[in-house]
């Protein structure tokens, strides 16, 4: 999953807990590639992104690091570091991070969060509110990738996205960005995205797509 | 998504907020194909499944209603209601939800949960806990839906749910169950599993599939 349109934590977060957070937090730089956790190790700390880009993914037996998920600025991880477990066990990262080019990470430790997260619902209220949107997103998606053609899937997703971004009518993506988010080669989103901008749906810039006519993209999918 | 191994809402959540919600919920019995709401009707109650089941889903231009969840007891919807959107928007149902056979739903007005959402953290750490594992699921079902053939696909799914299990090594679903949660024809379901119980695997009952040997399963996942 990529961060397209959805909703980052400290974006939803209201004040003053948006400063509490910023009070406690320590930015670590990280440079391109280097990783921030392995998976099964112990989970001490949350982090939102403050630059750069997240790839949080798992390791496979042909191809090594396999990237499931990236996510950039204002966007959380390991919240649950923070979460008494019913059953007592310890918190254990469940995927790899590995920074994208320079990312600063603003880091709390668990310990510092644990007091916060039990006396105030505004920071569970935030969480729960992006991991819906993420979910809500996540479910379509896989939904469309078991049923349905590329170029279904291509129109489906942009108008997934454009719903997402209500007012913003230009997303930050490329078609690399795309063809990663859907699994798709990237020739086959060329020419979907290609067609779509001969239709005036939609228009390609350098790393960005703009919607041009939203209603007959929507009128394109397979939605009702 | 369908809510084998998955935790449920109503299982999470500490007491005595659990005795606090029944308090205030109003058992519905709904027969087999009931609507309970269609997508876009304002959301004003939240419910968890007392017994029977909930198809949640959509409707596509060929086939009508499509099934993209499934969830059975203690499961929960709708929580999203009793929160205050940042932009003060009426919150919407976003898919339509239908009764699977006779089923009981405990059902509580948004209005009467606002003050206990906004007081006390713990419905929102079961709620975000609950979310998260889901999310967690489908993340890797989409991932590998995007790139795998079918039986791996199978394998992967089941080795999931193992995991999820702990403990428990029988899981209650059918064969048609695995074939709508994955996509796949029951064809290629029934040969797969055919297959794993062959080499002592898994073993199938009616209606159950059994975790004969965990490590083996794993080993046969295309994880690290």
């Amino acid at each position: 999953m990529f961060d397209f349109g959805l909703p980052a934590f400290f974006d939803v977060l209201a004040e003053p807990q948006r400063s509490e957070l910023q009070k406690l937090a320590r930015p670590k730089t990280y440079r391109d590639g280097e990783i921030l956790h392995q998976p099964s190790d112990v989970a001490d700390s949350m982090g939102w992104i403050e630059s750069g880009a997240l790839l949080f993914g798992k390791y496979l037996q042909e191809e090594g690091f396999h990237t499931l998920a990236r996510l950039g600025p204002g966007h959380h991880f390991g919240e649950f570091s923070a979460f008494s477990s019913p059953l007592g066990e310890t918190p254990l990262r469940r995927l790899a991070a590995v920074a994208e080019g320079r990312t600063v990470v603003n880091e709390i430790a668990a310990e510092d969060l644990r007091g916060l997260f039990t006396s105030d619902p505004e920071y569970l209220r935030a969480f729960h509110f992006v991991t819906t949107a993420r979910l809500a997103l996540l479910l379509e998606l896989y939904d469309d990738a078991r049923r349905l053609p590329a170029r279904q899937r291509i129109i489906n997703f942009l108008s997934l996205v454009e719903r997402l971004m209500k007012d913003e009518r230009l997303v930050t993506c490329t078609q690399a960005d795309v063809s990663k988010m859907l699994g798709l080669s990237k020739v086959t989103v060329n020419q979907t995205l290609r067609a779509l901008t001969e239709r005036g749906v939609i228009s390609v810039g350098y790393g960005t797509i703009k919607f041009e006519d939203a209603a007959r993209l929507h009128a394109m999918t397979d939605r009702v």
